[in-house]
């Protein structure tokens, strides 16, 4: 089979080295770079030269970004060419339009090194969902802001430096706004609510990051038995679904807790299999090249994932109801002291805690808060 | 499709439940019973009505124990009848023969549940090594030992106090020796170290349980930062492996320290995904019927797992090398002190240290042992 891979970069690099040092079968034949790039008799800069070559089966899109992306994207399938991309921000903002766009021309849309990297969790929860309804999922989906709080916990330094660390050692980017405000977890949190729940999940989520995070913060809720963590999650129930992303206070005895590292870990819960994790390294080349070439695997033999998204769940906040505790120098509404200069909001929605959140974030632009959910039971 | 289902137990009904319920275009067309229980039209005492029967496509063996299962297996197969299985016992006795067989007829082995209940493990690991060589798998498989451990951590009640709950609650067997003395996780290694590594394991490979752990054991490693826990592991290396089934003190750090009831969590490394972890449901009728389920709608979906033990691997115990803590009246060679009344022995095999431990009982029919490894590093 041959294939062509869009943007050698940090990841079509990768998946380009595990292709021919470990895969026989698949064959590279077109590259797509800029033309100040082009160092390898695959190369193109013209991607016509890729889309109107009849002996390419699949293209593996590594570039990024919302444009050329999406353009790209759309007229590889519409030449009936199957797409392997790690685009989580392209797939969440065009996923219907692409799911559409393969079903009518034949194409296959394979997505799994958008979340997680190389943990299989989206084929995973496809194989759940041949049998299983998806009640909820949840997990740390972000490495670059696992690091960052897991050397937080280790080191008990606080978060401004151990940020510009993992920025200097080239672990989180010089612009991080994406990592540490949530903005990465929303999308992989809307791409996995999406499949799980069959619903093109097109609503603006709330999504909060750990900016503000403090190693106080981090003191207080260890005093409790917690320690925070950046969560992506979502639900369904009766046709009706939800999700946000947003730092959650967790116990200490549950497995998230102690995920080290840039790992992830992600859960769902299926009606009959229980509940189910996986853990992995959610980024990097050859996670994420790994993934992408699970992909090119699968679809060689024969896996065609559909996305129908017609039944049509509406969007619900209220299945989304928590305790939260906010760190801020005025009292929020409704809430009650938890530590000197925190508070306790219980029995809010997601929606509603952000709401609170924007305001504490007018009168005090420090603030930070935090989901704490009750105890896991055992 | 139509499939016929050996055995109409908690785990043969599950799968017809699940089949019945939730899956279409599968048939469960006859099921194969004890003749004082034909309760239902499918069902027939006759294992060669089935056998002959040419609109069957493959048989579910839900029977459990070696024989009758390993002949009704090994006929289905030579009638080129492909086989899922959750029996652990026949398959790590008789792999070789099994894989042999389905190859020989053109006939499919599935073995999904007779890891991990729920857990897509097998499936798994056969995913990993269409890329990766897997170097080491680890971890829970048994959840009855978990739930023991867990609870007496939990409570701070002792082994046998916990143990005789549990058997009256129908977690344990009335004869537990299979779970607590690890003869079943010896089972599941065996399997998974022969899926993982391409080998027919069919060496006696070491295997210890925690029939004699004791609360103060808990507490003694408790204050070392440790919990124990049952734990199956493998490792290959140049053409070489080894498997071991044995207690580990692990340390709190590790998620598999904080593995709840009866949950199982299961590792593998492999080259370029790194390090892999699954966790959910290691048993019960629906996560195993589940388990089983999958395998058929694999089948139905064309995939066709091969297992080829042609490439040979030697075995070699010097593979697996750790510290071990003896908890026993009488010093082992080559120990020094660990704490009052527990010894520490310093790099040696895992077959060397389940010798000592032998030696050890000997003396002390109450001894204990654990294999304590380095502070897991983040």
């Amino acid at each position: 089979m041959k294939i062509a891979i869009l943007g050698h970069g940090v990841v079509g690099r990768g998946v380009d080295e595990i292709i021919s040092s470990r895969v026989t079968g698949v064959e590279v034949a077109k590259i797509l770079e800029l033309p100040d790039r082009l160092c390898d008799p695959r190369m193109t800069a013209n991607f016509d030269d890729i889309c109107s070559d009849p002996e390419i089966e699949l293209v593996v899109e590594c570039m990024g970004g919302l444009e050329p992306a999406h353009t790209f994207i759309i007229k590889a399938l519409s030449a009936g060419k199957s797409v392997v991309t790690s685009n989580k921000a392209v797939v969440a903002a065009y996923f219907e339009e692409f799911a559409a766009c393969a079903q009518e021309h034949g194409a296959a849309l394979l997505i799994e090194a958008t979340c997680g990297g190389g943990i299989p969790w989206i084929a995973g929860i496809e194989k759940v969902r041949r049998i299983d309804r998806v009640a909820w999922f949840s997990g740390i989906m972000n490495g670059t802001t696992n690091y960052l709080v897991d050397t937080m916990v280790k080191t008990g330094r606080d978060f401004a430096d151990v940020l510009s660390e993992a920025q200097s050692l080239g672990y989180a980017e010089r612009d991080p706004s994406a990592d540490i405000d949530g903005i990465d977890v929303k999308n992989k949190t809307i791409i996995a609510a999406s499949v799980a729940f069959n619903v093109a999940c097109t609503h603006d989520i709330p999504a909060s990051g750990i900016r503000n995070l403090t190693m106080d913060d981090m003191r207080m809720f260890e005093k409790h038995g917690r320690v925070v963590k950046l969560i992506g999650f979502g639900a369904q129930r009766d046709g009706r679904y939800a999700a946000t992303v947003e730092p959650v206070a967790l116990p200490n005895s549950s497995l998230e807790a102690h995920v080290p590292a840039n790992f992830n870990l992600v859960t769902l819960e299926g009606d009959t299999v229980g509940e189910l994790k996986f853990y992995g390294q959610g980024a990097g080349s050859l996670p994420t090249g790994n993934a992408m070439v699970q992909d090119v695997l699968d679809f060689e033999a024969g896996r065609r994932p559909a996305y129908d998204f017609s039944a049509g769940l509406t969007y619900d906040p209220t299945l989304l109801v928590g305790d939260y505790v906010f760190r801020t120098a005025v009292a929020p509404e409704g809430s009650t002291r938890y530590e000197d200069g925190a508070w306790l909001v219980r029995s809010v929605t997601a929606e509603r805690a952000r709401m609170l959140y924007d305001h504490a974030l007018e009168n005090d632009p420090t603030s930070f808060f935090a989901r704490i959910p009750q105890e896991v039971e055992a």
